[in-house]
């Protein structure tokens, strides 16, 4: 048509860019190949036959309410079973604490980003960190600060370092994003004193704290003790972060936000812009799983089978990558994150997938530009328990054709 | 706990305020009330028996993909069905146009905008127009145009009068938001000559338009012919909006958003961050609805339903009304927009629910501040057949005892 359309869009737009790794993943779909890439559940979890008659049952009995418009904050039942849930959990959602039900936890970031920060506003996250929270920031043009993390998470002496120079600087402050348990891609979880001390820092400097906690839900290992931020806050400064996708299914795209009623006011704001609610029926079919006691089961379900495809991948990783690489042992999520020394794993990418495995290039994870060139994110929760060995020694493989003699 | 909040908030967030009226009509829930306020669908069309057995097989035989997340931009298979479904309704998708699945066509508004406006940027709408358009383009502060409008829509004369003035005073002109068929609130229809003549003015002026369709599917008067703007364009201008709530139900939460390729790549990068995509199983079971004609099914009895009801309200307007106020006769939708002369329907709402009868001060659809106080929306679509003449009594009492004697 001719028409170029580049002068019509807006400086967010420009700002996003389509992904080339993104692009290249696309290729793959439908090949033969074994992928450590995406962060998908496994569908043998899926409580099929169960929601099959939640949903039927839901439609017939109730479908002048769950086929029909609902509050932008979420449907009223819902929100009260799902704040009793999180209590359940160990998630304290109090009576100053607001919730809004989400269109998937991407969305509750979203809406938490949106309507705290201006551009230029400082937020500090983990380096290596969650990567939409990293394109999300950037794209809110904010001053994303990196905060380094070992095998305990976030280190919080550090932030506490970069919080008092950025305070030096006279930035302006605004929050710390944190993904503290079964940490992505870190496989990390933050112990207690941690977590007070981040508590500490928010309050001294008057900084509001994202918790985003799709993980915590199933943690391999039941010795490992840990509160949720959101428990320890007594001062709400902490915007509580969840889904359903890892904890039931991810097709209802379902999320939520639970914090201070007035931050929380302002995101339900937000969101009556953004989209006005979420799928009604997805919300009716997700308190029937909760009162039914699936969501449980799948929790029970997830710790298990993610638990030995984990052992798995580390066992694989010990057979063909010793020498060639170090990683993470994982305590919960669905990632484990790899160290080559002298590849660069991005550029390797292509010749991985050519091989036929793919995962995901470290560097995305980094918020400095050029950092993490020699890491990688591979993912052992969608791909079959049979062929993860042999998607690992084609990795090694790989790896090794490439590296410097 | 002591926290003022406001500290946090960015610009975007402390721009938008509860509604007062939103708040009030909050109370009248549950309430034994006429409601002519929301524009909920009647839940009599809904075809509950048929999703419901749609929702349990789509589970059951394809759980593993409906139960799981999807593309950004939607289900493929879905994309297609609904690139099909909407050529069969005149709509053009044609090779150069791409099409986003969305949450809601809130979201397809939401996404287009914060793809396209900037600050600044000048954006030409009707007045009154389309009550959450005008929050959304103030929210993200574009430069909002109003253009008048009158039985034949939005007056394309007076748009190319102030597209020219804009254009002189030297400011961004961007894009002419338009809601041509059954207009809310107007429930009027462009004629072709006009559609053309706002195509003319956007080629012209190199303008994009968007073209927001809820309720074209079921217009009332087959003999009132019109072609969307969409299919009309031949230099790829139009992003097309649309959504099931009126064609199917609103708790899928679904809607769309179809245009030149370029623009909509932008809308998908968008739509990642904001929430990666739109509830799976919603797409699946919308897929099955137009598959199995129940679409085609639900867009035959909201046009009979629908015009019933338009009847009746254009009955008792007639019984009660005459003399009192002036009001639209609306080809399609779901509202008629009343005029009364010397009272301010936003003061007299709160009486008017005392009495029991609530509908949306037209206020709310003018731009211009201070402009339309003596209007009123009222919607017929979701109000009981046997209640329309009770309510138009009720609201014309309260008005005539407002009224300046």
């Amino acid at each position: 048509m001719g028409i170029d359309y580049t002068r019509f869009f807006s400086s967010i737009s420009l700002e996003l860019r389509a992904s080339d790794v993104r692009e290249l993943l696309k290729l793959t779909e439908g090949k033969k190949i074994i992928s450590f890439a995406g962060g998908l559940p496994d569908p043998r979890i899926f409580p099929k036959n169960e929601l099959a008659e939640i949903a039927r049952q839901v439609v017939e009995e109730r479908g002048e309410q769950a086929l029909q418009y609902s509050p932008t904050p979420g449907v009223g039942e819902f929100r009260e079973e799902l704040g009793r849930f999180l209590n359940s959990k160990g998630v304290k959602v109090g009576d100053e604490d607001a919730l809004v039900v989400t269109t998937g936890s991407q969305e509750a970031l979203y809406l938490a980003a949106l309507a705290l920060v201006e551009p230029g506003d400082t937020v500090f996250m983990e380096e290596p960190g969650y990567l939409a929270a990293i394109n999300l920031f950037k794209a809110l043009k904010a001053d994303l600060v990196p905060v380094p993390v070992d095998d305990d998470g976030m280190d919080t002496d550090a932030l506490e370092e970069k919080v008092k120079a950025a305070k030096r600087e006279g930035r302006r402050l605004k929050l710390v994003y944190v993904n503290p348990t079964s940490n992505n891609p870190n496989g990390t979880t933050m112990p207690d004193d941690r977590r007070k001390h981040l508590l500490e820092i928010a309050s001294k400097y008057d900084l509001l704290i994202i918790e985003d906690d799709p993980y915590s839900y199933f943690t391999f290992d039941d010795s490992i003790k840990f509160t949720h931020i959101k428990t320890l806050d007594g001062e709400g400064r902490v915007l509580y972060l969840g889904t359903f996708s890892k904890i039931l299914v991810p097709g209802l795209r379902l999320g939520w936000v639970a914090g201070p009623e007035p931050v929380v006011a302002k995101i339900e704001l937000v969101k009556q812009v953004v989209d006005l609610h979420s799928s009604t029926l997805s919300q009716y079919i997700a308190l029937e799983a909760i009162r039914r006691g699936i969501v449980d089961r799948v929790i029970s379900m997830a710790k298990s089978l993610y638990r030995r495809k984990r052992d798995l991948m580390l066992e694989a990783l010990e057979i063909h990558m010793k020498g060639v690489a170090s990683w993470t042992k994982p305590v919960g999520g669905f990632f484990i994150f790899l160290k080559v020394k002298g590849v660069d794993m991005r550029r390797l990418l292509f010749k991985a997938v050519e091989r036929g495995v793919a995962y995901v290039p470290g560097d995305a994870f980094y918020i400095t530009p050029g950092r993490g060139r020699n890491t990688a994110r591979l993912s052992y929760s969608f791909v079959r328990e049979d062929e993860i060995e042999e998607g690992i020694k084609m990795l090694s493989e790989t790896i090794k054709e490439e590296r410097p003699h």
